[in-house]
């Protein structure tokens, strides 16, 4: 029996286009000889659709391109997901084949946390049907019912299943790959059946999905892996006798107890597959990508998605010379290519001789446009025009954040004269503590290292350097300490702890709630811990206003972080 | 016995702050002869307190803080909510006495609609366990649990309880008091108990909590109810008598199945309390304002409380003689004064003599701070700077853009300077559309109007000049045709359907989830509807970015409406 997974970038909302796309594959898979095809989690609509599933036009949207797909089932099995309305809304997996929907799966886990809100919109299935089908016995399931270790593919193997074809949307995030391969390995084994697992690839705002869709065998061996971020599509001939055989071996299958058949499993009249032409992906196992490698991929993906899927044409970075801004150009390039990627200086007299040679050296290795633009003249009008209201106050924060949201300024205006989108270039542990400037370098549509620490900036710098066998990045740049150069002299490290010291602090307080007494008994420096604390609380308000960025770490803020603004508690 | 509610304006995080208060209302209340005091629905942590309910420390924190109520409920009954951790987190309320918890009750259904998003931090409660005391049989819920015909209380009426309580987070929207309060009449009717609706008063970032807390009778009458928009104390004397002679006279309750004791009632070991001198608030029956007035009372606490809560000394507002900043500054000086309101008014070339004039008057009017800060030589220089790079294109949107980035650049130097918070004036027609500029108008800490249509900013104006007897707002802001002033002779409506019309356009798309098709078919035209939908669709990432504002409708921007930026469906 042949199989084969689609792990394609479906386009929320795009229902029409998703569906072309989708019967594409069905007619190429008819072609090849395919028996079963599948589709990740929520194809038709795109994954997540957040409060377009409160709308019943999109609904009804899916259930008609579901008619399609319908139709298009001649000769082969399609399992594809989509959301249906019965007695509230459903997420499901539709089994379709020879012209009509055999059953549809409803979603029984509900992911309700970190950027997940499932129970704002589905009410959770129910059952552990299985679907006959000569040799095989098929068990279908939905994403998060797989986390769980006594979810529905167990009854459904407990009935009988030898295949469990799970169709998935599971997000990117720092070190999670291996883990999951893991656990669906586990969930294989346990099951003694072969397991499909196929996974959503590509970028939706926030999210990153990585693909990796895999096929294991009933002893949780990988069969096949497709290949993180990008499209893949795998195709696999399947024997029944590895599962069979596995099952009379198993001690828990020989003596443990079988699950009663709770109602007759579907029968499907369709002929038993013939023998078939070789076309198999066996044995192609894809490697899964080291941590700074795929965290880059991630970046990447996630950029050149929210520009494509929302037809944006070129995007505009603001230089100054340091690595924040040299990173997110150089991951620009790689989404975008060089020609759609402009690069702008804007000086001010702080402005060292050396960011503007480091700036204008990453900007001719990269290929890209160099504009200049000085600010000391605006820089000076707002001074003129607001002295009268200032009072003689002595100089402050005021006007650092004026020089800086004279660039933000500027940048828009070029985004508005000729379309370009503005990234922002600041990186999760500024975001944290709010060392950045509102309407400043925070302006913009799209923040490519919003989650990414510090620290793991200059990894990933270090990452595109070796990867390139030369500095793409200016060597200087690597070195010298990070400045915000909005005040002579200016440090990073004058305002923030070493960000060696805050990241680790950051880490912990963010991504695993710890309070600031457990982080000083890990031997972390107590006024640097209450100094970061103190900053990531008081500047909630300013998160709440920076554009979206990649989400890359088991905890990013935005949706993944819902903190009030108001009242505070370290 | 008697019984008192303390609808008090808890701050969320702050555990000791609220506890300190807490203890202030119960000694207060043991004077009084209080039998029974109850406060609303997680009072000691304050609500909603998002994901701080992910940190240990706080949910620690509110436990250690229930020990103290416990240790200060001596002679007499507290009823509080806070969060326990007991096989996940629950949502409790905690009845104590004498030193002592007698119960905890978990909240059952979990609100993860709108704002809410309870199913992510909580576990579900179970059971219908009821307490006795006396003569009384007291029956505990939390808010959404009296929300649903059969929830708890029917089970705890039926297994005898004849005082219902019920603690209770419900945030106001436009049009919501009356439908609760038949909501509730029902509930004690259909209970044949009494009913004490103790709710939560004060504002929390986006939320406004209407307070409105009352007692009602079996029959469903309305004994006593608090005010609206302020903390108040109320209590009652109760009799047992109606309560019971009602279920004589019922038929449901005569006829009906009483609900078989599942556990032995809890016995409180309570002395049935003594003769009291009169201290009841019978009759005392606060009214429910208006459509109108309600909503300005919600905008005056939502800006009160956001600016208090978080410390926040004065304000500013950009006055640009448009009637969304003059309601805006009327609104901040009802709120706090006009000692803390500044106005600045920031005039291009394109400024209006009568846009001058009547920005004046309204600070003359409300005796506030005036500032003038003219914006054409800075707007020069940005127009000499970015001249070698705009290549003689045409003057378009950007220097319209331009122009309000500028002014928001200067509202947040002052506040930078001063420490001012800079109040945003656009309304919510303007929000949907995108007819705002994004680090421009939109540059600011807090949105009063952000989910006011502008038909009603217009209504909220008429009030205001209504309710002060003389124009506080210059008639002729309420006459002539609203106009941005970002370029010459402009009108809102050359760029947007007539707001009568795009603001019954919005409500039906945003509020009802209506098709385009079925706005066209309510007799709203088609082009107009067709345009309106687009901008709502393109500005989502405008609004990503957005101040927080005040909820007031049953469907607000922010985190009511979670729309993907990326994919559009209309």
């Amino acid at each position: 029996m042949r199989i084969r997974m689609v792990q394609f970038n479906s386009v929320v909302g795009d229902v029409s286009g998703n569906l072309a796309r989708m019967l594409d594959f069905i007619e190429n898979a008819r072609r090849d000889g395919v028996d079963i095809v599948t589709f990740p989690e929520m194809s038709l609509g795109g994954y997540p659709p957040e409060d377009l599933l409160f709308r019943p036009s999109f609904v009804t949207a899916m259930e008609d391109a579901a008619k399609a797909l319908e139709k298009a089932s001649q000769g082969l099995m399609v399992v594809a997901g989509y959301a249906i309305e019965h007695r509230g809304l459903l997420n499901v997996a539709a089994v379709m084949a020879d012209g009509r929907t055999l059953i549809r799966v409803p979603k029984q886990h509900l992911p309700n946390y970190g950027v997940f809100d499932e129970a704002r919109y589905f009410t959770p299935g129910e059952g552990g049907e299985v679907l006959t089908w000569g040799d095989w016995t098929l068990g279908i399931s939905i994403c998060e019912d797989l986390w769980y270790p006594d979810g529905p593919y167990l009854t459904q193997a407990r009935r009988g299943a030898n295949l469990l074809i799970n169709i998935s949307a599971s997000p990117f995030s720092r070190g999670k790959s291996q883990m999951r391969q893991e656990m669906l390995a586990t969930r294989a084994d346990d099951a003694a059946a072969y397991l499909v697992w196929n996974n959503l690839v590509g970028a939706q705002d926030e999210l990153v999905f990585d693909g990796q869709s895999t096929i294991f065998g009933p002893d949780g061996g990988v069969l096949t892996r497709a290949r993180s971020f990008a499209e893949d599509v795998v195709t696999l001939d399947l024997e029944r006798t590895p599962s069979a055989h596995r099952r009379w071996i198993d001690p828990r299958w020989r003596l443990g107890e079988l699950e009663p058949d709770a109602r007759p499993p579907v029968i499907v009249p369709m002929p038993v597959p013939e023998a078939l032409t070789t076309l198999s992906d066996a044995g192609r196992i894809e490697a899964l990508p080291d941590t700074v490698p795929s965290l880059y991929q991630a970046l990447v993906m996630g950029l050149h998605d929210y520009v494509e899927k929302n037809g944006f044409g070129d995007v505009v970075v603001g230089l100054s010379g340091g690595i924040d801004s040299a990173l997110t150009a150089v991951i620009a390039v790689d989404a975008l290519g060089f020609k759609r990627v402009h690069g702008v200086f804007m000086p001010s007299v702080i402005t060292s001789s050396e960011s503007q040679r480091d700036a204008q050296q990453l900007a001719k290795n990269l290929g890209i446009d160099w504009r200049e633009i000085p600010i000391k003249r605006i820089m000076a009008q707002f001074e003129t025009e607001l002295a009268p209201h200032f009072a003689k106050r002595p100089v402050d924060l005021t006007e650092e954040n004026l020089q800086a949201r004279i660039r933000g300024t500027l940048l828009m205006a070029l985004s508005n004269k000729f379309g370009w989108l503005v990234l922002t270039t600041g990186n999760k542990s500024e975001m944290a503590t709010g060392y950045s400037t509102l309407y400043g370098d925070m302006a913009g549509g799209f923040s490519v290292l919003k989650d990414v620490l510090k620290t793991e900036v200059f990894r990933l710098a270090h990452f595109v350097n070796e990867r390139a066998g030369r500095d793409q990045i200016p060597a200087n740049v690597l070195i010298k300490p990070p400045s915000a150069e909005l005040r002579p002299d200016q440090k990073d490290e004058d305002s923030l702890p070493p960000y060696d010291i805050l990241d680790q602090i950051l880490k912990g307080y963010i991504e695993n709630d710890m309070t600031p007494e457990q982080l000083v008994r890990m031997g972390l420096d107590s006024d640097m811990v209450r100094l970061a604390v103190r900053l990531v609380n008081r500047n909630e308000y300013k998160r709440r206003q920076a554009p979206v960025g990649i989400k890359v770490t088991p905890r990013a803020f935005g949706r993944d972080r819902r903190m009030p603004i108001t009242g505070r508690f370290s």
